[in-house]
């Protein structure tokens, strides 16, 4: 065991609720650790809709996902935070001192006094293809996300499923790919209305192609996927070959080891108090889309609120015999400090 | 009386958080009627910091006041929210088909089925000096907020208060107006320490000066004020000529004529539940810095999460039959709609 982290608060996920948890936490002078099992920070807004427009963040009319979370990173810049990416928490447990022992899967350890579960739908994994075979594919000729999009140019390209990123993908391959055959179970797609237009439109016009059914069976030859097996709803097999299979299933909204830990569960998320945030082990915080209380909607501006609550009930919790005073950001020269800015002036 | 505005909803208050609630009661396709004692919107953000920036908006690192109202504004501009400024809400009264018939100080009423209350600190009036006589100076010569700062530029310029407003305002006249002088009642002040130290750096190389003490008299001829009279703490009384006098006591904190709706009242704050964001009154939701419940913090991020949930609550009293569901700017085509923005495409 690596020797382990010490430090006051660790933030499970570096979605954009987490990163403003840091903020909060910052302007209070409470350092953190931001633990999350993707490789880079973001959370859904960077791995589902990077480049697809937000309305409803306050005062921002428009912005994407990506640059949502450009925004929130320089604004947390004055603190500093130290991120481990990577690696998904999967041990939490409270030792004799109050403080809780975090583990994650690259054997980091930390010592905490307050933990803040930001995990969005849990750790985030796309659903798989369960098929016999498949695992040896992937991230050789089968992915479930698209890093490299040049990668494909000029491959015969099968793209599976029915949401955006599904058609969102196969639009763009559409005249860069050899070929492009979308898979979906069935005739009805939960992608935007005016992406399944225009795959329709394209399908008509013969450059690409839409195949109704479930991948069954695949065939390889010399340690290459060369076709796959899809069978249609009254049972009917067709062969197709290809280069690369993408597989956009969704993401799967289990908890994972967050289930475990003996947090209050309810509908598979984790009840906290809408005064602090808290969940039902003292200390331990919880905000963003994995939380449940009265009343919630899963808002990334909720999860914004949330975190700041939650922020001064762990600030009371590390130091029960401070007053802790709200102060603006406008106006404190505390604060100004804890930013890094020079106090205003009128002129 | 005039023939009454039917409408579904009515805001009061066209502070960030009024203006947000219109956003958010736009995506739901709920139109809104917003009013204001102000006479531009912006409310508090608009009347004391338009100029300083702001730095704990989620996902903006830093906007001035004026910003963050303007923005709003922008993004609440497919709602096309009717604005009815320079005007206090006087009266609200429950009619018996359940709807509230709403009066302002212009005699405008309103029936609508819903009341958003926004109003901050209250109707917005600055703390007033009592002292005899003083009234028939005030917009002539004696003002409590500055309008067009350019009138005063070669006046003998006396300004009042310890905060931000006042000291910003004579650091501002120093080198414009003929004199700059600062009446405090203690020697403490509430501005920024940058600000108070300017100010004793300009006091010491005599282009302003300092007095302590409070205005307790006033001289005119014909019409004009021409001098006023100053108390210190040992009751010496100094009079000071003057051609101008700005006065910044600050915001009355009173909840005004909404004190007698029978709403249920917390230490001056109107008592909200955290699933609704409701008053004791169903129907009339609170928002914003004028609402209290338990963990309840001033911040203008809280009142965005509240605006939301209060429009979701609104939207289900406006339709109990109807099954609202939340959806996402990002995906939802009718969100679209309502945005009068294009689907996005990934291209």
């Amino acid at each position: 065991m690596h020797s382990p982290i010490e430090t006051d608060a660790v933030i499970i996920g570096a979605g954009p609720v987490g990163l403003f948890q840091v903020f909060e936490l910052g302007l209070l002078e409470i350092k953190v650790h931001v633990i999350d099992s993707l490789p880079e920070v973001g959370g859904q807004c960077i791995e589902l809709y990077p480049d697809k427009p937000i309305y409803d963040i306050p005062a921002v009319p428009i912005c994407t996902g990506r640059e949502l979370v450009s925004n929130l990173l320089k604004q947390i810049e004055p603190f500093a935070p130290q991120f481990h990416l990577n690696q998904e928490v999967s041990t939490l447990e409270k030792q004799a001192d109050g403080r809780f022992l975090i583990g994650t899967s690259l054997h980091q350890y930390f010592l905490s006094k307050t933990v803040f579960i930001a995990a969005g739908v849990g750790a985030f994994q796309p659903r798989l293809l369960a098929l016999e075979g498949i695992d040896a594919f992937v991230d050789q000729q089968v992915f479930y996300r698209v890093k490299n999009p040049d990668q494909f140019t000029g491959k015969r390209v099968v793209i599976c499923g029915g949401g955006d990123s599904a058609l969102d993908w196969a639009l763009h391959f559409v005249g860069k790919a050899a070929s492009v055959t979308l898979i979906h179970r069935r005739d009805e797609f939960k992608a935007a209305p005016q992406s399944v237009a225009k795959m329709r439109a394209l399908c008509t016009s013969g450059q690409m192609q839409l195949i109704i059914g479930q991948i069954t069976g695949l065939e390889s030859s010399d340690d290459r996927l060369t076709e796959i097996a899809v069978t249609d709803i009254d049972g009917k097999v067709q062969m197709i070959g290809l280069d690369s299979l993408l597989l956009f299933y969704g993401l799967s909204p289990k908890l994972g080891p967050i289930a475990g830990w003996g947090l209050e569960i309810d509908r598979k998320q984790i009840a906290v108090d809408t005064a602090h945030f808290q969940t039902s082990i003292p200390g331990i915080y919880a905000v963003g889309d994995i939380n449940i209380y009265p009343g919630k909607k899963k808002l990334i501006l909720s999860g914004f609120h949330e975190a700041a609550l939650a922020a001064f009930s762990a600030a009371a919790y590390l130091a029960p015999e401070k007053q802790i005073q709200l102060q603006y950001t406008t106006t404190s020269p505390k604060l100004h400090k804890a930013l890094g800015v020079s106090p205003p002036t009128f002129e």
